[in-house]
């Protein structure tokens, strides 16, 4: 379910155009995947410009890059994030899935507390109505109940298996994921709210009423959409 | 918050009657808690008689009980639990806030997943209406953000400290715990509700919709309440 493909490039402009954003003094959240490395590796040119900021990571791949930009890491307990830059699977108006590199979990949390949730993509990523496959982590004993409820609300369900090693891929938060394909949704906060609602599932992938402005990056620039 | 008090008599006449209701080939969650303990018991004198069942554990605790009792374990993803018994701090009719002894979230798991739920109780977890304070699991980096939600939600949250050991308690699941004081909470479902979608919530202790029967147990013996 890791979405690859996409240009370089766009990834580039819009991760660039997102770090141009942050100001001396902010707490930024840092977004995991290929367009937020963009913007992390951005904002350690700035860092390295003397730009004063501090970073809250929501993956290991997010922390380690900033460490790698020099920024300073601190968590949810030492500061609320004023600017979050994340990237999407999809991106539908305002309405994301999320969850494909299984750091949805962070991601949210991060992104939920932050003053601005500024989405970085590129137009591959974009659609009229989300139908991706939403990523949900669950607890490791709870596949089976979590498979049967998502199949009452007619999605089908497949536990993400892991490349590098067997079985599974377990989350930075040792939980497991299942990738559920409902189809096109219609109605995203509908199923937002469902899905919360199931006993065993940690978070789904459906980010509905968080971001803020959506930059797509192009090879000439990127296109900017704002509330 | 673990609930203490109530009558041993009375908590083990409401577990053997919950016991009773166990059959041949049936498999049984195993709830926790003071008055699932006298159920699991209960259990280990008819498996002792010849009944044949399997149980699910709902914690360490279950699990190392149903050990003693001579009662085969298996997991949600070999059988589905035909009848689950487990304990409350709280009852107001069919509503319920559990997570006391910190077990809410696989408890809950294994209470939705069974074709009966039968909660055990005494009469002093009885209550016109819920006003314990809510037990939430929360991801270890969730609590300031999840706090604040609380608070928005009219809750005040508390971090669960542990007493045998420094910090805070940690959950057989590996997370933290907040216990959210509502008062009265007249709208259940709607807490409940607006609970599972707080990000870095992995389980609240409200139980709305799951009760078939409660089992009240006395010193004379049980009265029995169902849908």
């Amino acid at each position: 379910m890791k979405t690859t493909g996409g240009n370089e490039g766009a990834k580039q402009n819009a991760g660039e155009a997102a770090a141009s954003l942050a100001e001396d003094g902010m707490t930024v959240g840092l977004g995991t995947g290929s367009t937020a490395a963009h913007a992390i590796r951005a904002l350690e040119q700035r860092v390295g410009e003397g730009l004063d900021i501090r970073g809250i990571p929501t993956s290991y791949q997010s922390a380690d890059l900033a460490r790698e930009a020099g920024i300073s890491l601190v968590t949810l307990d030492d500061a609320t994030p004023d600017l979050a830059i994340d990237g999407a699977d999809q991106v539908a108006e305002f309405d994301l899935i999320k969850g494909g590199g299984g750091a949805h979990t962070r991601e949210k949390l991060v992104v939920s507390a932050a003053a601005r949730f500024v989405v970085v993509a590129d137009p591959s990523k974009e659609a009229a109505v989300l139908d991706r496959p939403v990523p949900l982590e669950i607890l490791s004993t709870a596949r089976t109940p979590v498979s049967a409820a998502v199949r009452n609300l007619g999605g089908e369900p497949a536990l993400r298996a892991a490349e590098r090693k067997d079985g599974p891929i377990v989350t930075d938060n040792g939980n497991l994921i299942l990738d559920c394909d409902f189809g096109r949704i219609e109605e995203p906060a509908d199923l937002a709210d469902a899905l919360s609602g199931i006993p065993g599932v940690i978070e789904h992938g459906l980010f509905v009423g968080l971001a803020d402005e959506i930059y797509v990056g192009t090879d000439e620039g990127v296109e900017e959409r704002s509330r």
